[in-house]
Parts: C-alpha cells; structure tokens; sequence
C-alpha cells in the first residue's frame, strides 16, 4: 500500500471538529448542546446579498477573471477609500475566502523551511496553511494576563533569524478578541521595516469594534507599502461564511503578480459567491449598526457571566465576537470532552473550544478555552450557568 | 524591501495568459479574435442547475460541512454508481473545482522534494499545483505520431526512482484528446502496483467521449483500491466551470482523512455553488445527448477543415474537447503572438494556445498548438480558414 506524505501526517486537525464525535455522543444522549465553539454568526446575510443572487440573470456559468471580477473589485476597492484605506483595483485579488488568501499570502512570500512569527493564541488554521506551504511557525506568546495585548517588539527580534521571512497577525484577533492599537501597530511597522519582512495583517474581523474603539488596518500605515499584504473576507462582515469570498490585498507589485500566479493556477474564485459579494458593498448602514450593537451586548452579557462563576478569568474583547477564558482546571481538552460526553444540566449541555489548539507552543493555555459569542443572549446566559454548574461537579 | 518566495518565482504562468496582452492588441487594432484558446465552453448550464439556485431558501448562507454537503455526497455516490462505478459517500470531499482536489491529492500523498510522473503534454495547470506543493513534475513524453498514445511502461519504469510516489493521468486528456484503453489503465494499474505508487486519475472530462469509445474509470479497476485517486469537476460536464465544485474520490481512507484535513483547513467549499452541482445530478440524459452530439460535429468538423491545410498534422480527439495540431511553424508561441499582433484577414483573426506550455520538457512541442472546439461549428470554420490565410503568409 503507497504511504501518504508527511506533510498529510503533520496537518494539524482542527481543535473544535476532534470534539465533533462527543458532540455526536451528547446528541445521543438526548441533550441539547449550546455551541460556544464556533465562528460561524447566526446573522441574517444582508438581503442585497442574496437577491442579486436571485436575481442573476445566468446562462453559462462561466469561469470569472482570475483576480475575480474587474467590477467587484472596482467596488471593493471604492469601499476600501471610504474608509480612509488607500486601497485601488490593482492592489486586490479576490479570492476563495480570506482561507485562500493566506494560502497565497504564505505561497508567494515564505519557501518551505523559512519562518513566519505569528503571537499565539492564534486563528489554528494558520497551522495548516503554513504546513501546507512548509513553512514553520514561530510563535511568540502573548497572554491572557495583558489581556492578550501585542507581545514586547524585543520578544520579536529574539526570535527574528536568516529564516524569517514574514509576521502574521490577526486583528481584531480571533480567539483573542484583542484590537491592537494604532501605537501597537507602528512598533511592528518599524519592525518589519527594520527586518525586511512581510507583515501580513488578517483583518476579517475590522467591523467588529466595541467601545469605541477604532480599528487601525495596516494599509494605513504610511512607509510600509512594500511590506503590508492584508487579509481580508465577505465572511463574518456580512455574515456569508458560506460564500467563500475573500482577497488579498497589497501595494507590493512583485507579491500581487506572484500572488496572481497561484490565483492564475486555480482558475477563479465563485461566480454567484463573487456576485452576492459585489452586492452586499450596497449593505445599509443600519445593518452593521444593528449587529455590531447585538455583538456588544452579547459581550456584555457574556462577560457578566463568565466573571460570576468562581475561579474563572476571562480579559473583555475589544473586537471579534471571541474570548478566551481561564476555566479552574488543569485539562481544558478533557473538560470539554466530558461536557459533551458525561454531563448535562437538565438535559443541556455546552460545547467548547479548547484554546491549546490555538497555541503553537507545547503545553501553554491548557486551562483556557475559546468561547465565541454568536448566541442570542438568553442562550449565552444558558449558556455559562451550564458551564458554572458543570464545574462544580466537575473533577480535575 | 523585503523578497518574495523563490516557490513565487517558480510558479509557472499559463501558456494562455501570456498572450492575452497581445489579444488586447487585436481588439485595439480592431480585430474580431475567435478563441480557440480556451476551455471555457459556450454551452449552456442546465436549467435545473441554475434555477436551484435561484429557488434556495437562504437566510444566512453559512459554511457547509468541510467534506460538502452530506446530501450532495450522497447523491454524488448514486449518480457514480449508477455508472458502475463502486463509489460511496465517504469515498467522496466536495472541493472547490477539481482544482482544489488536485491540490489536496498531491498534498495528501507527495512531500516536497518527492516525484510525480506525468504524461506529457498535460494540463498546464498541474505544474502550478506541483510548484505550490513542493513536488517535482518528471514528465514521460507521449507523441502526436500515436495520437498521444499512452507512453511504453518501460518508459515509465525508467523514470521510477525512491522519491516517485505517484502517476498522474488526465483521461480523456486535455490538451491530447486522447482516451485510455481499458488495456492501457491495465497496464497502469499494474505498474502502480508492482511499485507501490499511487495513480491520480484526472477525469474531469469522463462523458465526452466520440465514436463509440467508452472510458474507463481507475475506480473500476480491481486490485489498486489503495492505490487510485479520481479527481472530478462539475466544471464542463454541465458547463458550470464559475460554480468551483469538483471531487477527490479514494477508498484508500488514509488518503481521505488525510485529504479531510487540507478541507477542514479552508473549512468548506461554495455553498450555493452545492446547491447548483446537487440539483445538476438531475439534469436529463437528454442534455447531455445534445452536447455530445454537438462537440462530436464540432470536432469532425475541426478536424476536417485543419487537415485541408498543408503542412498541419493533427491526432483525431477521441474524447475531451481540445486537439493538439502540429503547424509548419518553427516556433508556434511567436506564431501565435503574430496572430494577434500583427495579423489580421478581412479584420478577424485567432488566439491559439503554444503548445510548449503543456510540456515540461524543455523544447518539446515548439511547432504545436492546442485547439479548444468550444465554439459554434461556423466559427470554427472561419477560424480554421483564418489560420490557414495567416500561414501562407507567416515568415518563420
Ligand atoms: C481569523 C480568521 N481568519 C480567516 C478566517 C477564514 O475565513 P474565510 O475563509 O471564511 O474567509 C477565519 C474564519 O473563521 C478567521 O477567524
Ligand atoms: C484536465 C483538467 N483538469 C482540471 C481542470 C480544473 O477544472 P476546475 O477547477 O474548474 O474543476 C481543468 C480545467 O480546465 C482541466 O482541463
């Protein structure tokens, strides 16, 4: 029998579906089971978005441009300048989710064997991509203590060799909820400046801001062109996960043609996906008004309660609809097994992300898990007294 | 300023793509261009396919399951059973386009820096997907003199080395037209046996097949379950190439779990998209009568006319939709920029596509062209005079 690849081996697997078969097992049991493990909003996607969808006149379902289609990307870019970005057509690739765009981000800036410094906890797919590409990620830690704040730039420069190739942030951070902040993002400008790396800046979650804090995109930090490559995705902004519609986005000529390469090899990104996309850029503002205020007072809610249960710590998001929270055990991979597969609270249960999964590093955030807050409030509420009920009971 | 990946360098750029400023010439200076340089089919998508579309019931387009949707999958199984071959459900992860199974099967069973042999000429995209693994392309050439036969399996064996894991075959073959005998997959399957490879069988073009000629599936081959890999595409079965949804099928589940890990990564393909493919398993055998009926007059006719030409040689397709033609050219990449730049009959010309792109021998194929007979059999017939006007009067 033919032996799969080592690099098919080292492919991590996602922290939340290894607890799918013990959901199964809760679903078995005849629970119910609050999913807080999970990325996927339960927002309505703006109807501008499906109707043009609806309405798409289409006969052949063609093969679009490459880079995606020449209008969207007209647009995208026009909503990009209204929002102070200075972002043209050219410097856009629309691809098969923010997914794909750092699979090219990687491919056309990092080569198998060289390094890319990511702070941890970090989005867990980034894992993938990289050892998809065979690139090795470095990651320098940041904890729940600064309440996940941007690591000190030294940390940086100690893990900074010939290797080094890019750093990789995400902001607003998914699992972290942590904006960083202008000041923050100017320390890692110099640096990459200093460096001659790539800081490549996932920004899915930019709406997402709460308490009035402004969102800072690294294509508006003047003297970094050549280094800023920013990712970003129609997924969480308008609640279309399941459109796939991402981009690239660089001033950077030589990555936008590499990057164009990889995109060249793979034909085209969704047509209808890329015309509900093109569409939604007509969303009302009254539809981000009204859900990002929704993902303030599920914050809010969610907070409250988690700061109730005794011996749990948990550092207040300032974006995403993420949190990570300290819970008082020593294996927070087993906890939420035995949530799953051992316990409910009147035939109610909860399914959690253990966070070590978003740790590089062996052994670090044992005792957190990622807890997303795309519920309705009532159900978060449920939510968290299940989860002080079960700690109670529950033996370390 | 930071350097791109030498992975960037080396990706290759379509040997389409590279004319395309050229074809911009020509509509600059007024000319009508015929594509016969493309596999984008002009036939139209079934009905039942676009109106699912248009009749889904979305209110939040989410992700879908990593492996698609279970009831595509299962339908997908069906329809392959019905055709005899013995695929089932788990056999089977939706992916976006065929692309993206390609993708994932070098990934699932190739390291960097290990081998894959390939029949030339193939489809030029296999090289970018090569590149952005890591993994290197030994091509076995096949000739125009055997209609692109498939080559001795002694030449296959002679490029067998420890690093070889696995043999890709594109059946029927773009850009060759050739089909396989169930003979030739014999032989295939007991080379792949005999030396523990895996054989990735690209059957994106499985129902177009002329003159009576039947294809076989590596899936309907005894003995090298562990061994086969099929990729498939919705792409030109309903010409729905924007849709992005193509297949890996494998009963080999290492392979698979393997496989499910690259999916889980960029966490699922199209949903709409799904929806359209799930519906298109509908579409009547009358459908495809008619397509079948109108590629196999388009290529007689092509191939007629091309062969009224002195000094063309061409193989009759016996499947796909695409021809390699051999023209008295020295070197046809000039040829074919010629074309668009600087030539023009009655203000109409053609765009070709070099066929040293689909080589990756160096020098190979330098006086040859692949011809796509995606247009209306008028079209095809002016196009075929405009080539034979242009080379009466080119200059090598
Ligand atoms: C931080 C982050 N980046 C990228 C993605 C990828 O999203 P998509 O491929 O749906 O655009 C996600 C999805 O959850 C995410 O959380
Ligand atoms: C031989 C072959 N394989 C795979 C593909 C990829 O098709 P898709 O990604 O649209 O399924 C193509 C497209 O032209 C092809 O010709």
């Amino acid at each position: 029998m033919p032996k799969i690849s080592n690099k098919g081996h080292q492919m991590p697997e996602s922290p939340i579906r290894k607890l799918v078969p013990y959901s199964e097992i809760a679903k078995k049991n005849g629970n119910k089971v609050y999913h807080l493990n999970i990325g996927q909003p339960d927002i309505k996607t703006p109807e501008v978005a499906l109707n043009a969808v609806k309405n798409a006149d289409i006969k052949i379902l063609e093969y679009s441009h490459s880079a995606g289609f020449d209008s969207y990307r007209t647009k995208l870019a026009l909503s990009y300048q209204k929002i102070g970005l200075p972002i043209n057509k050219e410097d856009i690739i629309i691809t098969t989710g923010g997914s794909e765009a750092l699979l090219f981000a990687m491919g056309s800036t990092i080569d198998a064997g060289e390094e890319i410094i990511i702070p941890e906890p970090f989005y867990a797919n980034y894992n993938g991509f990289a050892t998809a590409s065979g690139v090795k990620v470095v990651p320098v830690i940041s904890t729940i203590d600064t309440g996940f704040a941007l690591p000190p730039i030294s940390d940086f420069e100690k893990l900074i060799t010939p290797k080094t190739k890019a750093i990789l942030i995400c902001n607003p951070g998914n699992p972290t909820g942590y904006l960083y902040s202008e000041e923050e993002i100017q320390q890692l400008a110099a640096l990459v400046k200093k460096h001659d790396l790539f800081l490549i800046a996932d920004e899915v979650y930019r709406e997402f801001t709460y308490d009035g804090y402004k969102h800072y995109s690294i294509m508006d930090i003047a003297g970094i062109e050549e280094n800023a490559i920013m990712i970003d995705s129609v997924s969480k902004r308008y609640s279309m996960c399941g459109a796939r519609i991402g981009c690239i986005v660089s001033k950077n000529t030589e990555v936008m043609s590499t990057a164009m390469k990889f995109a060249q090899a793979r034909l085209s990104p969704p047509t209808y996906e890329q015309i509900a996309s093109e569409a939604a850029l007509d969303t009302p503002q009254s539809y981000f008004d009204e859900v990002i205020t929704e993902y303030k007072e599920r914050r809010d809610t969610l907070i409250a309660e988690l700061n109730k249960i005794p011996g749990v710590k948990v550092a207040t998001p300032k974006g995403a609809f993420y949190c990570i929270a300290q819970l008082p055990v020593t294996d927070a991979d087993h906890f939420a097994q035995w949530l799953l597969e051992s316990y409910d609270y009147n035939k109610e249960t909860v399914m959690v992300a253990p966070a070590a999964g978003f740790y590089s590093s062996p052994n670090v955030g044992k005792n957190e898990v990622r807890i997303a807050y795309v519920l309705k409030k009532e159900d978060l509420i449920k939510s968290v007294q299940i989860l002080g009920e079960a700690l109670k009971v529950y033996k370390n």
